[in-house]
Formats: structure tokens, sequence, C-alpha cells
């Protein structure tokens, strides 16, 4: 089964690109997952084919026109379409692991990219668009925002990371940060690995592993510690 | 004057991908910032080019080596290098725009992109790099993290905007989300543009566009809410 991507955009030409290699480029290959691209512009009527307009209200900027986007979805995920469709935004809900692994269950997605100042509110409510973040910054458009969530949600696709990572131990899936990492060499640069790792003792490492992910949670991520310690003391 | 960025990866190729488009692309021709690439493995010295193996104290994946990546690391930012160097990790500080802006107001950047399950604990406090999170979400690697901190602070850059956009009303500029936009048509699809922002009445636009951003915080993003609350009482 195919996981279905579709992006709506005025620069489809940035597609695939980072997504094309390693990876998620040999998962495309393979047929694990597609990804079609819409240009947006192909869907504004008028002869400069424009796509946005200015703000009612005024301002600075432009927003991108409510009827031209809509056409645009219709297009790609006519009524029907079981794929959840996203706007990609700053104001949207914050883009987590636990989303990731929902939307890489699902049939796929549609994300649609904005640019300029913002879109038409009234697209939004009419297409059933969900706002999503990828975090707290803004950037030129959605479009690296959209790989974000495509590389995130193809790595978690059945056959995709084989032995190239684990999956399970990661920050997140526990709401832990990872443990530290050390390999060979044993010293470099004066600097020794924790003699623990080199114990042998498998008990001794999951403890010593348990505590670091802890212990860097707790000091880093007071906001994630506390949700963790949420849902285990329950 | 440039702002110069280096990316230290095994995926070179990648770049600049969606960079090298649209507003970042165009300021990259003219010079308003510039990216170098550097390939880790470059800096492999076995005749097998490895630049990782597996992780003391066992388990899942593979770790990338302290001493391949610090020569690597030595070979673009050797000494006396004004930039901040970053290591992008889930493990890392959230990037925000404050920092987003910071960096745009310094001399560059070096970004580290790790793969595999991580990097040798060793070369991140031997090199003093800073572990950087664009979110709480695990990608692949950390190329397309790299080209998230990049878009953000490029788009910050002097010149870069232009018109296209305002980069001060925008969301977390002010703590708060930003307020919903509209444009013309005045009606679409039985949906009309919200009468004030019609009216002509500069300042009950005003009112009206701080009231729907407090209202979109609060109600979409109670923690950002309660930050600005702090900040706007003091």
């Amino acid at each position: 089964m195919t996981w279905n991507a579709t992006v709506l955009t005025l620069y489809p030409e940035m597609f695939p690109g980072p997504l094309g290699v390693s990876l998620a480029g040999r998962a495309l290959e393979a047929g694990t997952w597609s990804l079609k691209t819409e240009l947006i512009r192909d869907h504004a009527l008028d002869k400069h084919r424009s796509v946005d307009d200015t703000p009612a209200g005024g301002g600075p900027g432009m927003v991108m026109r409510a009827d031209v986007l809509a056409r645009a979805i219709d297009a790609v995920a006519p009524e029907g379409d079981p794929r959840p469709k996203f706007l990609m935004s700053p104001r949207g809900r914050p883009l987590t692991q636990g989303l990731v692994r929902d939307l890489a269950g699902g049939p796929g997605a549609v994300l649609v990219c904005g640019r300029f100042e913002g879109v038409d509110e009234r697209v939004i409510a009419a297409r059933g668009l969900t706002e999503l973040s990828v975090g707290d910054y803004v950037l030129s458009g959605g479009e690296v925002a959209a790989m974000v969530v495509l590389d995130a949600v193809v790595r978690l696709l059945p056959g995709v990371m084989g032995a190239e990572a684990s999956g399970t131990e990661e920050s997140f899936e526990t709401g832990l940060l990872e443990y530290p990492h050390y390999t060979r060499p044993a010293e470099w640069e004066g600097r020794t690995i924790p003699e623990v790792l080199s114990s042998g003792h498998h008990g001794r490492v999951e403890a010593w592993r348990r505590e670091e992910a802890e212990r860097l949670t707790r000091e880093r991520r007071p906001d994630l510690w506390a949700r963790h310690k949420d849902r285990t003391d329950d």
C-alpha cells in the first residue's frame, strides 16, 4: 500500500528536493510513498494568473485568494478523498511525533503551502484545512515545513528504516529525550567512553541510559519532563 | 556583508534544494548569503571511508564517530571562526523566532547534520556544538532541519523580503499568533469578509486584528498566551 502525498505550492520545482535522496528518496523509488505536486497558479482564471491580492482592511503584504486555492484543492482532493488536508502555518497545531505516527498509519496527506502574508481565512474553513505548524518560527513559505512533515512520516512507513535506525528508542517515542551515544575509538582527544558502556552488563547499561535520558529531559526540557511525569504517574 | 552558512552533511547534493528557489534562492544569487557544504565522509581516514560505528554498550543503529566529525568541523570552522556551531538534534534547544533573529544579526552559522542513531557525545562537547531542535518530532537526518533554520534566517537578512512580506506583524514577533487574513472577492461561496475590514476606519481595523490575534493565541496555544501575558504584565 502506497502512502500518498499531494503538495499544493507555487514552487513545485522545490520537490522532491531533499526528499528525493537517501532514506525518503529510496522509499519514493520503491513506491512506499508517492509525491504529487500541484501548481496553485494553474487554478487562477485571470489573464495575469494572479493567486494573491491586497489584504482587506489594509496592511503590508499580499493574501492568497480563497477562490483560486479552493479550485486547486478541489482538483487534487475531491470530496471523498480520505486524506487529511493541512495548511502549513505558524498559527497551526504544533507537529508532534504522535501526530507523525498517526499520519504514517493513514492513507496519506494533502499539504497546502502558503506564501505571502497569509491565506484567505474563508478557504481554511470551507475546505476543512487543519493548520499545522512545525515550530515557533516563521518560514518564507510552507514548502520546507511540508518537507519536514513528509520526512518525519516517511521514515516510519513499513520497511523504510530497516537497520538504519531503530524508531523505538528515540527521542519523544518514550516521552524523553534520547540518552548520549558513544562509539569507537574508546579514547579520543583524552576523552573516554563512560565505563558502564563497556561493562557488558545489559541491565546496568539500560539503567544508565534511562537515567541519562531522564536527566537530559529534566535539564533541557522541563515542559516535556512535566508531561512525562503526568503520564507515568497515572 | 554576506551571511555565511556552512552545512556538514553526508548528503551535500540535498543543498541548496528548496533554498535555491524563490526568496532564499534570489538572495543566494545576490550574495546576501552564501552556502557551502562539506561532505563529512571526506574526513574518514580508513579505506572504507566509514563515518559511523556500532554504539558502545550495544543497541540498534549506528553512531557517527567523534574523530571523523571533528576533522570535518575543524576543516570548515578552524579556531577563531566567529560563527556559532550547531548540531541539528531533537534533543536540542528548541528553535524560536527570537533565536532566528539573533542568528540573522550575526556572521552566519555552521550546521552539522547527523544521520544514523546519533553522534558521539564527545565531539559535541569538544567542539562546542549547540544542539538545536526545530520541533518535537524525529527526522531521518538533520538536513531538512538545517533548511528550516536557513530559510527562517535568510528571510530576515537586510533587503531579502522587500514588499513580499512585512516581517513585523507576523506570528511570534509580537508573542501572538497572527490575525486572520482576507482578500477579494468580497463574497465567495456565500462567505463574506468581516464588516470592520471594509470600514476604512484604521483604528477599528487595528483593534479587531489585535483582538483576533489574542483570541487565536488563547484558544490554540495557551503556552504562548501565558508567556505573552507574563511579558506584557511586567
